[in-house]
């Protein structure tokens, strides 16, 4: 339940004060007609008592509508690196503009979190939200259906997946569509490079990839490692999974921010993403584009698209969409990729020749 | 000027094509008394002809505010990589909740990009605009100027800084902190690497470092190339630039994302940032804290503070803040900084003790 020792008061709070619903104060502001007089009295009574102020509430109630969609952003210090909610954020606003609405973005400390959400509703600034980085025991999903307010998740709600509406990217068939693609390119063995076990995310892309290797009837023992998603964890996780593989061998990476430790665990020891070890990574956001990652990707403006759909249609059964990635080629799941010609230098090439030898093991 | 040919009728379009101005048009639909009976005419015959819907205009008009800032955000294909204005935003939205104001984001084309702020201003969604991404030419400055719109810019307006209000970061002077920096490290020659000139911001940043090489004594001669700011070119122009450079010396960077690509580049010749060659960035954005790389820090909770304060007094005259950025240390200007324990396997250490004797040449 949100903190309720804030200064400001809420709707919400007249509502529980009153011991009626948020539409009952709604009405007692802006149709007292459809109240009871002995309701409306309560009502008031607690309205003076509590001081509230209705603030843009009455406004947009009056409107039935603010127009508005609220769109949670990271805070600066809880900001991950290369975030797809970055792009992501992007492309919503462009999809809500296309039907005229707005995005407001806010952002919301751990403590206080309901709380922000309570705030905004409560003064009528949004009609509802769309939630990303959703998240086992994510508290925020069932306080917005308790208080009967529209929202959609880019993800599903891991917790309840048919109680809510979302759009999500079917992990498992995205990174079985990464092996195929390697499989394809010539690359020997595919290895797995993901987050701890306990992510239902992480989870879900490592079955693609286990599933992937049942087809192969490779074994997926010493083929697979783990890592937090920061990029110097990964550089070294990466390296001890290197260390089973050989020339020509690849690895499929649970994230693009993961792909990126994996080249740099192989800059490290002079190899190159695609012509010695293929590398491919997951969502085709900012860092994929800059460090010409293989990856595979989230359709962003499709899903900004489906989710501000689904909000306006909030009144429909609740109902999840999941949407079959598509695997992007870039230069680090092509063997014959020329070095571009900027780091052709001849000690970057002599070093990479003597540290191949002595990285790589021969072929199977 | 933003394209008229737009669908939807704003209140721009009523104001021009009555010859009044939009506040004219305003009082039309929310002060009919303070208008003349001709002009009354004039407007509400406009309204009619164009078919005018006031939407949320006539409700915020009523009420004078909107409470709401706007805020441009890149659109998924003009995203930079790693850039700042995804924390900054996160920073803006504090800032403004913190006044009861709010955030709303939208993207803009380049054809409609006037288009598009007209339309949020005419339907009176938002009271006012931060601006981030300024750069010289930027049709935004003028036009929000001759529409009389409250607005306040993250960076400069540097086609005529005086005639609006911005919180900036004093380049200079923190290039010139940086070289500092390094030179009580223990560095010895202290490189640079920018952007291509004509880039108001890289031009500043390169003055500091400039003016600190005749502090030095240093020739900045053979000491400065320059890139566009992409992180694999700029590892190709490093390199270049790495050639002229002795183990000790250091690299001063125009950002963040060009020192990652410095760090790239001496990681393909197995040196170490910070060990090898002291390497630091220039913003702290989120890609500074991923790679732990030594950087000159934007104060983005107090820029996006000023801004909204500024924006609430827009009725005072213009004025522009510039803060003094501080340098943050972190791995990449220590020489003694210890290799992380998950990257001290024997390949990466035998690699680096013999590339270095290829890649160094002796100290003057």
């Amino acid at each position: 339940m949100p903190n309720r020792s804030r200064a400001r008061t809420t709707l919400v709070d007249v509502a529980h004060a009153s011991q009626v619903s948020r539409q009952t104060v709604s009405n007692v502001l802006n149709n007292p007609q459809r109240v009871s007089p002995a309701t409306l009295d309560r009502v008031q009574a607690e309205i003076t008592r509590l001081d509230f102020r209705p603030n843009r509430a009455a406004r947009s109630l009056r409107r039935q509508r603010a127009n508005a969609i609220g769109f949670q952003v990271q805070s600066a210090s809880d900001r991950g690196f290369a975030s797809l909610t970055d792009p992501f954020l992007a492309a919503l606003a462009r999809s809500a503009q296309a039907l005229d609405a707005q995005v407001i973005t806010f952002v919301a400390e751990h403590e206080d979190i309901l709380d922000t959400y309570d705030k905004l509703l409560s003064s009528q600034v949004v009609d509802g939200f769309v939630l990303a980085h959703t998240h086992r025991d994510d508290p925020r999903a069932a306080w917005l259906r308790e208080q009967q307010v529209p929202f959609v998740s880019f993800g599903q709600i891991w917790d309840d997946p048919s109680a809510t509406s979302w759009v999500d990217v079917d992990g498992r068939a995205g990174t079985a569509a990464a092996v195929a693609h390697l499989r394809e390119k010539g690359y020997g063995r595919i290895a797995w490079l993901g987050w701890p076990g306990g992510s239902a995310v992480g989870d879900d892309r490592r079955a693609g990839w286990l599933q992937a290797c049942a087809g192969l009837r490779q074994s997926p023992a010493r083929l697979s490692s783990e890592t937090v998603q920061n990029t110097l964890a990964v550089a070294g996780a990466a390296g001890r999974l290197l260390d089973g593989l050989a020339d020509g061998d690849a690895v499929v990476c649970v994230s693009d921010v993961v792909a990126l430790g994996v080249s740099m665990a192989l800059a490290e020891r002079g190899l190159r993403p695609g012509r010695d070890i293929g590398v491919i990574g997951f969502d085709d956001g900012d860092v994929a584009r800059a460090f010409d990652l293989s990856t595979v990707s989230q359709p962003l403006p499709d899903i900004a698209d489906l989710l501000v759909k689904m909000l306006e249609q909030a009144d429909q059964p609740t109902h999840g969409t999941l949407l079959t990635p598509a695997v992007i080629q870039r230069a680090s799941t092509v063997r014959s990729a020329p070095l571009p010609a900027v780091l052709r230098s001849p000690i970057t090439q002599s070093v990479s020749r003597r540290t191949r030898a002595t990285a790589t093991r021969p072929r199977r």
